[in-house]
């Protein structure tokens, strides 16, 4: 079938890719000209038949914008599909605004990152059984062969909340494997730190492809030496807290993952200052001064 | 190659099942007369020829008693394997003891509970080369066909140290993904929770194996409303958390995945108790009285 | 001086006697005709001599629509102290609003509990120079004699983002004294717990008010055996955790007592049956069924 | 009465300061000859009439030794007390060591550090009856006045096991101030932090004498940008949150409260390497090359 696709950065470039492949006719608008099919948005809806259907695979920050700018050129029938990592709670207001213009409206979660042109993607979906339907063939094209990688999660908002708890349990499988890595760092009776990860790739309990990539990320740097524990965080760890919090959900591990990472990006920590200072006016305990 | 093992249970019975297939000659004793080979450790040993290999494999409360009940037998040039969930730091204590008399000793992590028998096996071992040369055979007919699924992790010790490890990851990695779980569960917009559990099994970051049996535990119970929140924990979390701070490693996720666990157990909480009093006591707050 | 005072509960009952004892003229407004000294929010407005000031102690969750209700009787000059325990982010909008109108407004966390009429209300204060200066007297009757228990945090809002902090500590104190507590309780050699924390109430880093309380409510109980283990959680404590990730600070001290209370209140954890489920799959470990 | 003290450093000084002050015999002896009231061991021994009391007051690591050492000098009847910060799991061994000598023994926590010697120590005593009887006269010089500061709290362990907890609720009031003062620090509507936390010192739930000394701190140096966030721990903190693992009590807040100080002595954390390495893996994410 034919698609639009605004945005095409890491994701929606390959996506693009493997669309293609699959024999599908898609336009792709980038604001790089280097990389877009098209010279503007305006061009790319000309470009589609009407009903169209305009994936958007722009970063969080710039969908609001982006679907209001591409919403300017189409009308009754047509669809957009989000596929970024918008908050949940954006999209039922988008919906509505759309719908009153007759524009139909998606939400899908995307998973893969650069490894979904070849494996391919899973995809949580949000929206009505029409829609869904309408844009089955995308999706068979986007997910991985084989049973599994694609939900249709609920109503509009459904595909971006599941992808959203998925970030935030990706969050905490992270930081479980990070923490035994750094104990096995720290013994004196493991000789073979990489061993011991590479081990556990098949048959364990705990593998896994993120062990998959530790390992591998070990067999490039086995000490990680290059690297600074430094880590940045992308929104869907901060929405799962904020939701556990507002259903009353008890989440202390995905949550201390997502303070693990704002600790990381501190040069140095004002809570552990008072905490320094207490010790010093309580127990005369002696203070790291700053240099 | 010929090889004893002490303990038939679960695991025991189903490593021998997979030794024999793969051509070794196993004699297994068990005090569980309906399993066992022979009709005690005694005649054990005497049917093994010199220089002998006898694996143990029995719960941790009683593998100190029963090394040493085997090792009575033992002498000179045998060679002992503790193959169950031993506290790491037992292991060095218990070389040096077998040490004087001539026997040997290896401790092996074994991973892949019930699914073992089929799928192999991950192990991680610790010991001498000389040992672990020794015990290449029966190592390679446990362990997964592929490339992965063994280790020589270090010296005496460092297969349960690194089993512990593993462990206590698997234990962050569970409440890990039982934490989005239930965020779903309380969600009003994901209309169909095991479907998106089941659409993370391909293409997604947080496809595992425990996934997978997250989602076969779904097709069984989609609600699991068979289940009570309670859960067990059989000791290498605790020792991974212990060993965390013995080395001042920073390991909130594991610590909250343990206590969960203790939580689960607890029929009231004695400190959810005093903060319901001190709420009382300064604001007045309403109290639940226990019926 | 003349203040008018909305809502004569628990807090704002104790604090028209606070300021009377004071010798201020309070005239206080509340839906219950028991306590109110007018019998409708007019006559309130009407009975204060213009420029009014007026105090709203309502809970949280109808103060928007009581301040909409009163401005519409307020005019150019007049005043709203909104002294509840509202969201800190709802008073700059609420500000802007009452502003259009020439109405002021300050916002005032207030601390204290039932023992304020007593000993004084902690009072943190968000608004303008000249608005704090105007209710100085109010505020010098609420406060506890000495140098302490007041402060002008900020601007509108200020107020209540102190009291907000405040009750995070609040709720990271109660939670560690609980932690305490309960470990004393499970020891085998401590056999006397109440005595352990009476004796802390002097002489020891860990003395506060908070632990006097505690001990209180242990002379009432000493195994807090009329309690359960639930605590409900007001607002503040959410916001507080909010805030933090809003922010990225690392908070998992205060975000744990939180998560504590969600506990308390589920009578089965859903995530806990997830862990439960996969014990179950991958180690064949025994489950407890729901009766 | 007349008492030995061993150890005359910031603690013990002071001890026998405040014990003279109200009329006690106090032979001190330091391994320091310019505070020392004797010359050596024995010669402290000697001056004492038996049957004698001994108080210990060395640091942890050396308390042992220095026990063992000292009572090679004493004899039937005598006493020793260890107030210092010994495991209480060291007690029991201790006491039937030193019993097989007819020599008593008696555990103390004592708390209040460099303030003890103005305000008295809180003292919390583990032993028999009759010991705690022979010593009340000590105990009664020095805690504080009133009648709070003193507990028997159990047989021999007792004091040191209610003085670990007394330090692990330490650990969590601490950080829970910390958390709170962080977020104030980020805030961008508190003006006044110092005074915000000024406030609370009187007339609020927070009040305790750990804020006491947080304003403290903050007078002298109001965003404590004199200190680094660094802070040691000195044994409590861990084996408060060990204790909890062994007796399966949760602990969240102590034991985040004691990986927050893990980690503020880290140059770079591990686990955060690890994270960011699987986020380059899995999503081509940037990373912090180390410089």
């Amino acid at each position: 079938m034919q698609l639009g696709l605004v945005g095409l950065g890491r994701m929606g470039g390959n996506m693009r890719g493997r669309l293609r492949s699959a024999g599908h006719e898609v336009i792709g608008y980038d604001r790089n000209p280097a990389v877009s099919d098209v010279a503007s948005m305006a061009e790319l809806v000309e470009r589609l038949a009407p009903p169209r259907a305009v994936w958007v695979m722009v970063p969080a920050a710039v969908t609001e914008e982006t679907i209001d700018a591409l919403a300017a050129y189409l009308g009754e029938g047509d669809l957009v599909i989000d596929g970024g990592n918008s908050r949940f709670s954006a999209d039922a207001p988008r919906a509505e605004r759309l719908g009153k213009r007759g524009i139909g409206y998606m939400d899908v979660g995307v998973s893969g990152g650069v490894w979904g042109l070849e494996n391919g993607y899973a995809l949580m979906v949000g929206g009505d059984d029409e829609h869904v339907a309408r844009l089955a063939p995308v999706f068979e094209a986007l997910k991985p062969q084989g049973q599994f990688g694609f939900v249709h999660a609920g109503p509009v908002g459904a595909g971006h909340y599941a992808k959203m708890v998925h970030n935030g349990i990706e969050y905490g499988l992270m930081h479980a494997y990070a923490e035994g890595y750094e104990l096995l760092t720290a013994s004196e009776l493991v000789t073979d730190v990489p061993g011991v990860i590479k081990s556990w790739r098949d048959g364990s309990v705990v593998e896994s492809w993120l062990l998959d990539l530790l390992d591998r990320a070990l067999d490039d740097d086995p000490e990680l030496s290059n690297l600074s524990g430094y880590a940045d965080d992308t929104g869907e760890g901060r929405w799962t807290v904020e939701e556990a919090i507002r259903l009353a959900v008890p989440m202390n591990v995905i949550a201390a993952s997502l303070f693990a990472r704002f600790a990381s990006r501190q040069e140095d920590s004002p809570a552990m200052k008072a905490v320094a200072a207490l010790r010093q006016q309580f127990g005369g305990h002696p203070v790291h001064k700053r240099p």
